[in-house]
């Protein structure tokens, strides 16, 4: 028992501090020197070989909430780094000192490139808007650019307001730097991959094209179709549709609210800078940003994605059913559906030997079941904006990213890892078509709903073939029978 | 005591019947006398005075789950009328004998109008194809086709399987009901009533366009804007776009699966008839149906609902901020914001007289909830198809209808009895944002953040005027003040 | 075109107008004679034949949102019966004058008893705070009481306000009434339901016991169980747990709001008023009621019901496991798993004659999806209270009481025409589990697991027997092979 | 152009590849040398300098789902330490080797002490039965063990399956780590924290106790109350019933899953395992787990999981509600309601100096939503199990071990920096107070409701005090008047 409490007091005091391996921790130093910060409150010290300045750092040890797993996610700092560079081009424009903008447009490429990451320790769970990761990225920039200029960070040679904040406002560059960061997850992950699983899965269905088999309504034996039908349904229009619906969001999320500054009137902004300020991150994506239609809705409303996450919760719904049918259908290998063979990619039990599992199909659901409940997330945040600003943007921001990073990668896994190697179990589905008592169907517009009724049950009833049962009850002759049911000539219409 | 126990036994049993005014019941006769109704379970007593036959009896026993308030919404049933109708036209050119046809026609067209609704029972919660309201709509048409053609109900002069189901399965009848029951809504009650409320609105946003109002952000004070500003987002962007959201929802409900049959082939019918069906319901309802494009996932999924769901849960979204808006700045009159003056509609307390409540702005919030609320049943209900039939498909009929109807019906009660009647408290605006802080912002491009950041904060200790700190702080003239810091002048960019 | 282009009007017309089996309307006169009403907004005309006075009028009109099935739940109502007739009890002791009070409480014995149920028009989404659905019990009680009494409706002999509300207000009593209803509704309906659910499902565990089965992980080939094991997941745990987790709400939801007046602090009631009533109530209904621990919180939130929506929530999942379990293992007849035979209730397609369906579990799991839905709606709602009062009451109240009403009704629908009825179907068992390759699990206490997968896989990749592939593999003997891998000895634990 | 091509390739660039500070990276290696290991599929190449196998290596490769952030929660591998050292000790009463025993434990030990975590490169969207993780668990302790003994990694002197797994199936030890977990982080962070929450807003309840202030009902001016009493309704009921909520549910979560082995038999394991299993991990834990009451149910449903995240989407809402009134009753300085004085631990703005913000509402708010939405995850994963085994376990775990962490640490963030430091503004109270129309409810008795309202709507519309308004509507004196209207004689019943 000495030793037992010994453990729980071990284990308990490991919950209180983050574990060894995330060490790059949150409100510890990063190293063990310090430098001055100061902001409008006062002083800070903060760690010697960080450019964060003093307004990070109150947020490092105001917010200790979630741990680094919690961290801002590394897409938005980038598209903070897109935005910076581009701001500093137009306000360049706008009479900002060229030296000093320079520096900043080459501090924020660092950012944009993902070099200055471990610079942005700040997690989603702070200022409902963004307001600190926005100085984060001012301070960082700022000092960056202050370095690069031979100045030290601190001093205010580059200011994160006065400069690299200049004609922003937090409330309107956050949700700017959350429309790039969707819109680039969007272009380079989610449609790529989406695509790609479209593509396999309608190789599949050439493939499976001649195959006929029993068809299943309410789980139940039902009539005949072939597996590529099958598989057209989740190809041709599931996945397909689903590309398309996340593409329809794209046009919302290209306006930006930069040029709205605090309350979208645009405040300290100049004429025009709306305009140019989208047409620089255009120039930086290469994707179509525009300036938003109504900036007050811009910062007031987070609908846009709201609108995206509903998009990606479709196409959850669409990737859940087809994962489902394909780890039914791959039911076996003896005692199930057995009618496809699932590629074998590990060891599926530590206990069953040779144990095979569809275990895309499971990451592949449990990534949908997350993306549905970021979706209330995201319905909840949006929903309870507040006069001229949404104080939920960084959740909004890191569920959305979440649902599309999860659903991009699980897509292509799922592609990758199941979709291409299926195989199907052709024997099995042979065997199981030609048992089906529901071919009866064929005979309806030939002897009526009652009497085929009446010849399914019979056969049912007695274990017997449909044919037997139909010559049984005198509905029709064997000829007719034969060429009546015949499951190649029942998966479609006829002429 | 005695009473007491007495009362709760009543109240108890209360429960366990269906309330009094609700005895237009569903397991219970509806009328004394009886005729005998047959399928191929067997016969059925189903009440003398209702056209439904026996599979419609058998449901009503097998389910008896929610009472009257479950039935089958009304629209759904009218759809089927339409399509019923559609099938008959179309079954005649491909050989149902006219007579009967054009009997089913009639009877069809009565559904259609809502004069038969009497005759469909049946709660939602059945079977998850829909096959027992499909049977329900055929019986009830076959009696009544019969009775139009001096037959007697029961005899299946009309048949319900054979006649009015020619060519159809409830696997694509009812989805192509839901379809056309959601398309419909939407056309005629939804966006209309979106529309009248984005009018209002905007009639309001020019109202106010030249009343300069505070900003609020983090529900605290910030820079001005104008109160028609501050209503351009909820018009321009919210409910405009939400129109368009719903809209662009339309071509997927458009596609119907009628045609499909059983598991999507098409078994059954000819070619062509699927084409033919789509274009008549398209002239009955003078909306742009058209067949399905794959109509294996027309029945094994709906994804067209979970989307158009989506953007009804948007919608919620956009209008849920509206009404909050609205609400808490005509909070008052004396001890809340009260920039806004809303329409008094009737007595706000049973206890404290003479006060008024923001109730529209309360009924469309619950309605939101319950939006949001169904949007996540019909996400659960659309991801749990399985092979060829999602069998959910009454709860997601029933959910989606519910959400459309309660959005359209409070969007207009909302516009009517509280947007048009909205009035400004120009008097308590000008106070409030003349004693605003925020202010201050408009220095920045004259003295950089910090000093304006100092001048606010000693305004604020010590209960001044930014002014008076301003001069005190020395860090601009008088002159210099005033010609900055004026409300009307911080509502745009600068040139 | 031109009778289509009629058709659609008619269809669209009929939108925009209540249907006519609904034409007991909201706003529509209910007679065609009128009386006068007053309250203190001025007069308003009311049907004659009804007992409402002015502000019911006055909501009818104002919030036609959704039409009759909207109405506020029967249940409710009576609960409000309950309520006023037991404020009238306690009242009398606190001075109102017995001969009013008596008739008040004859008037409100009559809500109670469901008998007055068409005088309440008004539906859920009105006030959220439920006012005009207590001024509608008010009004009614009022003018039925003065009419026992020999006055005419109207008159306010006996006052609505005054003498049926006294000491009441809407912030207090349709909070009580909502936790009256839910209770009443959990012990008298969803308890026994549940109940007796659970114990048809233990008489299955029970016939079940002895039919050893292949069991099945990810969707595959598992070791054995047996049947009676597989049901007691479902009865002993799902069920039984479900029952007790609703239970163990019911201490919140009896502790009532009544006596904190308009904002908690029981303004205009005398001391005492609080728990007398919360007694008088515990008497009307039987049930353990008390007064509520803080009414500021009885009246600012209603984080009970959300606690109760939980439960709900989580025996909506357990069901959906169940009647999912339940519909695959009975899937077939042919090609499906086939180890369980579920009742046939009626017939299952109206187009594949013959076929059957597992129509109940189909039903059970949509409205888990509903209650699943209406739990979000309900968390939606619990989390926008805002300072002394929750404005999404009748939202939560109709939300929980459908779900527990569906819930209830759908258990009991299920017990009876479905579970009772389930029968094993024995051959099909026994084939399927002597087939598995996973009975080689059995073998890895003896020659390891992997040895054991090399067996399993030969197995497999030459579709031979086990015992075939282990000889071959020479890991063991055939007699060590027959003693080892006995399905019947792979239940349990060894000794 | 040129320029930003190269941009926005670099950008895309990046979005490929894991960022710079993630590089301690998934599928890629950890070391440039590797060793080789091997599982039932064959040799798989491993980083040298980790203890992980081929099974976790395979894994990595076959699982590429959303990057370093996406990994399995420390919380949950430092369980999987105390469970493998529980199951050794108990192993070696039954039989296994002590050597090999004792080197399991020591390993498992630095395990749950979280000194080998970056061993454990594995992302929560693996299989859903976390096979993978449970064998990455095997692999690490198997291969320190053997270090441990002298031995090399990889040569399997320590059996990651015969001998550290011994007894055990992912099945059940999965689900085992998962409740160890989720009551280890309720007992150890979230239950304190709420505590603390507790106690601090009832010490504030304490200190507010005297102040008399308006209460607000539809966010309208009504009746008053104290400060106090506002109070007490976020501490005495919500997270006092919060705290009671959560650990109602720990009675289900300290059951064990573990002696379930594959399919709940408890096949491969010895009587009684599963008793001295539970016993060995309550005395490492010194917590009450006990052996589950039904293993059927502990592998194929996770409702006591479902469970507990209804409790904490209770507590979120309860939350939501708290934070939201205090965010509401602190907002100004000079344009909002003003009661509170939040604490000021930040700049508020980016643009607009001196603003200070209620972020530690908005922290909270965040993350109350994505409890919400992580509830409705759980949820749908909860419902989806089938047959033997639910398979969304990783996706439980994960989301109920967020929202754990996340409300906790965002009360104890909420409490600190927020709470303790809230100051009534006692001027602002007092003034509203004394100007609010709704004082004229203490008139009710005297002069009945409607002469009251009579009063009110006078003095509103002539924007005079209720005192004027009552004398010149002569409904009673002066005297009486200011005997009866008296805010400190409002805040309770009379005697």
């Amino acid at each position: 028992m000495a030793s037992a409490s010994g453990v729980i007091r071990r284990l308990l005091a490991a919950r209180t501090k983050t574990p060894a391996v995330l060490q790059y921790s949150l409100s510890r130093a990063f190293s063990t020197a310090f430098r001055e910060e100061r902001d409008t409150f006062g002083p800070m010290n903060v760690p010697a070989d960080r450019y964060w300045g003093a307004q990070t750092q109150r947020s490092l040890q105001n917010f200790e909430i979630g741990g680094a797993r919690e961290r801002m996610p590394e897409q938005l700092i980038q598209a903070f780094g897109v935005l910076k560079k581009s701001a500093a081009k137009v306000n360049i424009e706008y009479g900002l000192d060229p030296t000093i903008g320079k520096a900043i447009i080459q501090a924020a490429q660092e950012v944009a490139d993902g070099k200055l990451i471990s610079h942005f320790p700040l997690v989603v769970w702070q200022t409902g808007s963004g307001t600190q990761t926005n100085m984060n990225a001012n301070e960082v920039i700022a000092n960056r650019a202050a370095e690069i200029l031979g100045k030290k960070p601190g001093e205010k040679a580059v200011h994160p307001n006065d400069h690299v904040n200049k004609s922003q406002s937090s409330n309107d560059t956050f949700p700017t730097a959350m429309h790039i960061a969707a819109a680039v997850e969007i272009n380079n992950r989610l449609l790529p991959k989406l695509q790609g699983l479209k593509d396999a899965l309608a190789a599949k269905s050439d493939d499976f094209k001649h195959i006929v088999k029993i068809g299943r309504t309410h789980t139940q034996d039902a009539v005949p179709l072939t597996l590529g039908q099958e598989f057209s349904g989740y190809t041709t229009q599931q996945v397909k549709y689903g590309i398309d619906r996340v593409q329809a969001t794209l046009p919302h999320l290209y306006q930006l609210a930069q040029g709205g500054t605090a309350v979208g009137t645009g405040l300290n902004t100049k004429r025009g800078f709306d305009v140019k300020i989208a047409d620089a991150v255009a120039i930086e994506t290469s994707l179509p940003f525009v300036t938003a239609e109504n900036k007050f809705e811009a910062l007031a409303a987070h609908d846009a994605f709201v609108e995206t996450s509903g998009a990606l919760n479709t196409v959850a719904v669409s990737l859940m059913k087809i994962a489902n049918d394909i780890r039914f259908l791959g039911s076996g290998p003896r005692c199930g559906l057995g009618e496809l063979l699932l590629p074998e990619n590990e060891p599926g039990s530590s206990i069953m030997p040779g144990k095979v599992n569809p275990t895309q199909c499971e990451a592949l659901t449990m990534v949908c079941a997350q993306v549905i409940g970021n979706h209330v997330a995201i319905t909840v945040g949006g929903s309870n904006g507040h006069f001229e600003l949404n104080v939920f943007k960084p959740l909004l921001a890191n569920s959305l990213l979440q649902s599309l990073r999860l659903l991009g990668d699980a897509a292509e896994s799922f592609r990758k890892n199941c979709v291409v190697g299926i195989r199907a179990n052709e024997g099995r589905i042979a065997q199981l078509v030609h048992e089906s008592l529901m071919l009866v169907t064929a005979l309806n517009p030939k002897i009526g709903y009652d009497k085929a009724a009446a010849v399914a049950k019979k056969a049912h009833k007695e274990g017997t073939t449909l044919k037997d049962a139909a010559l049984k009850l005198e509905v029709l002759t064997a000829k007719e029978f034969e060429e009546l049911v015949v499951p190649e000539k029942m998966i479609g219409p006829s002429d």
